[in-house]
């Protein structure tokens, strides 16, 4: 059946008032293969829905009639400010859902003052995205909130250092490598005027034809040139921001991570996209952050919707989380204002449960906001 | 789809045979939107759903043949008498679902003989409603039932203190003052006509419009000016009657409330409106129970739909229930009738219950009903 | 929407394979509210679904390759021969389903050598089914199965006693007093021409009528006047035939009956139809099993619907099962023939499971055949 | 309905990306009672359902960044060589599905280099699908991939050993012997032109009319002939080949099965369609890999439809897995091309797993892989 996607609204509509909503709202605002493709996960999706029903088995212990004078969701991550422990995570192509792109939604996260991850998959330079950002803060006589790069090793590492040195020049505060995509097959086809600008100089690996029943990947480029620890180690050599690795579920390693000198941890298992049957992200946190302990702080991305699910990340060890797919909900539904929007709505949710919970600041949420009491 | 409510019907047709038949015929009886207002619960309603299955994963341990000469439902509660554990839970606006109001509630409460709670958002007087419990009573020459009065404290001390003096001066026999809602945040509209009469001469909050990318509600005098366990002692000072304080999930508050005075508790989760995450209310009382270890009785409020589910939660430690969303359906559905029949099938469905547990006393209902067998 | 129901069939189609495929059929062959009746339970009716989920649940180590040489299914209960461990559980009004009623229905189990346990409240005189079992034995120089008669205890002990001499003059082998539906209210409405026969001379226990807000079981003769522990040992004082006990499921009920002189014990929640949130039958079993620990044989009652449901049961400490229900589906669809075929069914099962299992006797049937191995 | 079956495809659509695509697909292309007839499974399909949602509660540890060169699937069983631990489990008549039936599906196998089983109830003969079999791989100039001959072992001893010396001659390279379904009743009635045509000149056992209500399956020359542990030892004798036990459940007969000289077992609870109850095949698999500690390899049969349920079977304890339904399904929607394309899915997402894995070889894939770390 043909699907004619809907223009970006122009005004909030008064039923949109939950993540869920917008997530009902945006496929009519997208057509449906991008549709299918942002939704979907690995195989089966198990790994994609127990993302969320991990959430919804976590139970919360409230504080009643607590003291909420001066009460501030404010925090500080790696040096940096931000209004509340929520970044917006990397997430490839956003002109896919609107013209505006990563440009739109950079102005949306500035406005907002909220965290933003430029994915190496961007749609527009990240020179732009950056430019954006810092216009719209600067516009609204905002601070400049968090603005960090997301790095796809590259087969060449000299393309790497290019977009590291790249994103340095641009003003991002942070670099985001990711660990867990390094082997994937690509099976949506990008439409016209939608492209990984800043890759597409880089040449791409050819996929050598290989015998009917050979390896398929095995032997190829793709996989023999697939990067290692000892890319991480040279990267952290290289690079002058902090660097953050991004798609660990292994306790394993994590450690190995730290010990190679991350700064950060991003525990995920690329929003169910990789490989079914990894753990829901929130499953993984627990685990990774005792093998951790208190070393580097953690960041947990995966299935984060509303304010409770933000709680229970920060009572289970991270320090702040990020949100994937609501972006290009939001983004696709209303634009800027969507973005923008979206985040009021995950900061209001996040101070409603902190108010019940008894909790005046992040820091201060640990296991005792769990119900049971231990 | 337009929705046009069918207005209350004079008699109870025969299918209507249980509090959920009586939820099924209700959505006919109201406009939409009042529908999914009552319906409703927080979040993606993970308490809301809880709240029933808690019940359902609850098995009981029938004693056959006992003798059953004498059996009575009826119990003492702070020294009043009750007809049977079951009292209607404070609840907004039931003008919402019928002119009748809380005026028509409490008639019918009053028929059966069973306690009532008017809440603070009652949108009929406080006065009014009790001069309609006392002329029903007295019409059918019943004992009137307990009827108390639902405070939320007001921004100012002396709002709350005038409201508790009307309670007092109207014959209320006890004040419940909820403290699991006290920073919440309203979407619903109210439809020409229905308010809420008893506070609407106090003024409102200001919102104070604070920057977009700022806080929301923290800074709020929603928020600087929240209650606090001070406003409970205060409130224990100035209240001759008896102080029940409602909304304890934390044993922490428990405890923290019977040493401020209280003189029961009612434990409930404000079925699953104010914080999705919540236990479920019937998993709150057996820990609620340890803790208070029987220093004042405790109430069980969210998800009562049956007589079993009274059994229930009088096994795992509370001395009576409260009936909150069946009372709107009720009402909405057959008026006084309605909600005299509903009370009628539940207390119905309790004596049931009894005689296959063989038990002929409220007393004596403990864990002992309760499969599988210690 | 009308509904008309059609004649029963006179051929057994290919696709009715199952017991379910019967019960998927009989909703055509009787009208609506017949079918709801009989379908229906008690409450919310999780007691109901978790008959069946809970044999769903237990899982079965086959045993290949065993001998299976002179196996068989045959099994002696009470000294009574039967030619498998499956009896015709007392089932009310068969004539609701079917003109031909219980004789027909006990023609089948007289063409199936299967036991019959025939109710109080059966539609047609307990004489005239035991001369329809006893006419279709002989004709097809049948042994006779075993016939059993179900009474309900009567509010006078002359009634009582009156059923049980017919009973016993009319052939019957052994008496099933049920314990465990003594307090319940009727609210399905027989249609004209089905009626309790049996027990139509006795006066009904009028329901003195009771103040509106007053009690409404209790006090009433129905209650006051229930039967009790004393008289089970006056019945087992009176009664010559083998007595059995049925709606065990508290082990404490198991062993008084034992006590008072049971012979054996029916494990049974009345299908859930009495009192939802009872535990599922076959998860009673070990229970009462332990307690009694050999003293009685035990039957199981509820949600048998295949011939691995009856290993299961057997495994667990039956001795025998009872099916329900599916003689009302059976004897809807296809009479006689139905119900023929539905044991057929159910015994061609239990012998693939049993062959599967390599168990070539009833008597080897334990705890073994269930998954894991312990 | 009538149902028009759509002809094979003759290319792959770009829509089919998963064995649960072909499933999905399948239907099309097939009569609906042949479609049934092959999604079924015994009784109410608990076991059937299980052996998939089984493989969805386990959960993946990846290790990110390992060095991936000379990464490959390869793998060696029985001192015979496979492309990847993934083979064609036997199925009967695939000509219900295609009309080039096994020697379709043969060639398919050859040109992926995958080990096929033929089944005892093949719609071709043995020699034909070899024959077909050693021709494709010929002109592809492959080595050809392991081709075993499964065994129903016949009432007749003579009868058994025509087969096996048949599989000998025509070059089948291991013996399968099915231990699970030797006691089981046909329902499914074969279309005109697909028959067993291996075993067609053999007589069928001739089913003694019993009584009425006698034994149905009991005392039949079925059961009483039925295969036992002595024919294994008997069968152990007479083979050249190697011997594999299919159908192993229990650990007991896992044990039995290697005493009497089995080279190797497949862990099988034949698709779930045998005996419903059965636990999930891969929830067997470690319990049997205990008891047999490594004295021959395992096999696992039920529920594979990708790649990472292959990981989890190795990491369990196999050493190759088996896929049945889906070569239906995928020779239904496109005869060779569909059962080619479906192997290769399966290796490409086998190759995935293993990269997010960090494993390059078989044969380290153990319980490391398995969530949640030890």
């Amino acid at each position: 059946m043909p699907h004619t996607a809907e223009p970006p609204l122009t005004t909030i509509p008064a039923d949109l008032t939950s993540l869920a909503d917008y997530e009902r709202r945006a496929v009519a605002h997208m057509p449906e293969a991008t549709w299918r493709h942002i939704a979907s996960g690995a195989g089966q999706e198990c790994t994609l829905r127990q993302n969320r029903l991990a959430f919804e088995r976590l139970l919360l212990e409230p504080r009643a009639l607590a003291c909420l004078q001066g009460a501030t969701t404010h925090t500080t991550l790696l040096g940096q400010r931000h209004a509340a422990p929520v970044l917006l995570a990397p997430v490839a192509y956003h002109r896919l859902v609107h013209p505006g792109g990563e440009c739109e939604t950079a102005r949306a996260a500035a406005a907002m003052q909220t965290g933003m991850v430029v994915s190496t998959l961007a749609s527009q330079t990240l020179e732009d995205i950056a430019r954006s950002a810092r216009a719209a803060a600067a516009e609204l006589r905002h601070d400049q909130a968090p603005l960090w790069f997301q790095l796809y090793l590259q087969p060449k590492r000299s393309h790497s250092l290019e977009l590291v040195r790249r994103a340095e020049a641009a003003g991002y505060q942070a670099l985001v490598v990711t660990i867990d995509a390094t082997v994937k097959r690509a099976r949506f086809a990008l439409p016209p005027g939608v492209e990984a600008v800043n890759i597409q100089s880089f040449p791409s690996l050819a996929q050598r034809p290989q015998g009917l029943a050979g390896p398929i990947l095995f032997g190829t480029p793709l996989v023999e040139s697939a990067p290692t620890w000892e890319d991480i180690a040279w990267l952290r050599q290289q690079c002058t921001l902090p660097l953050i690795v991004k798609g660990v579920v292994s306790p394993r390693d994590a450690m190995r991570a730290v010990e190679l000198g991350a700064d950060a941890l991003i525990v995920s298992n690329h929003g169910g996209r990789v490989l079914d049957g990894l753990p829901a992200a929130i499953d993984i946190l627990p685990r990774v952050a005792e093998t951790v302990a208190g070393r580097v702080p953690l960041l947990l991305d995966g299935g984060i919707r509303s304010g409770t699910d933000i709680v229970k990340a920060l009572a289970l060890g991270a320090s702040a989380v990020l949100v994937g797919r609501p972006q290009l909900h939001a983004l696709a539904v209303a634009g800027l204002l969507g973005v923008a929007h979206m985040l009021h709505l995950l900061r209001a949710e996040l101070e409603l449960a902190m108010a019940q919970l008894g909790c005046t600041r992040i820091a201060v949420i640990d296991r005792s906001v769990l119900w049971p009491p231990e």
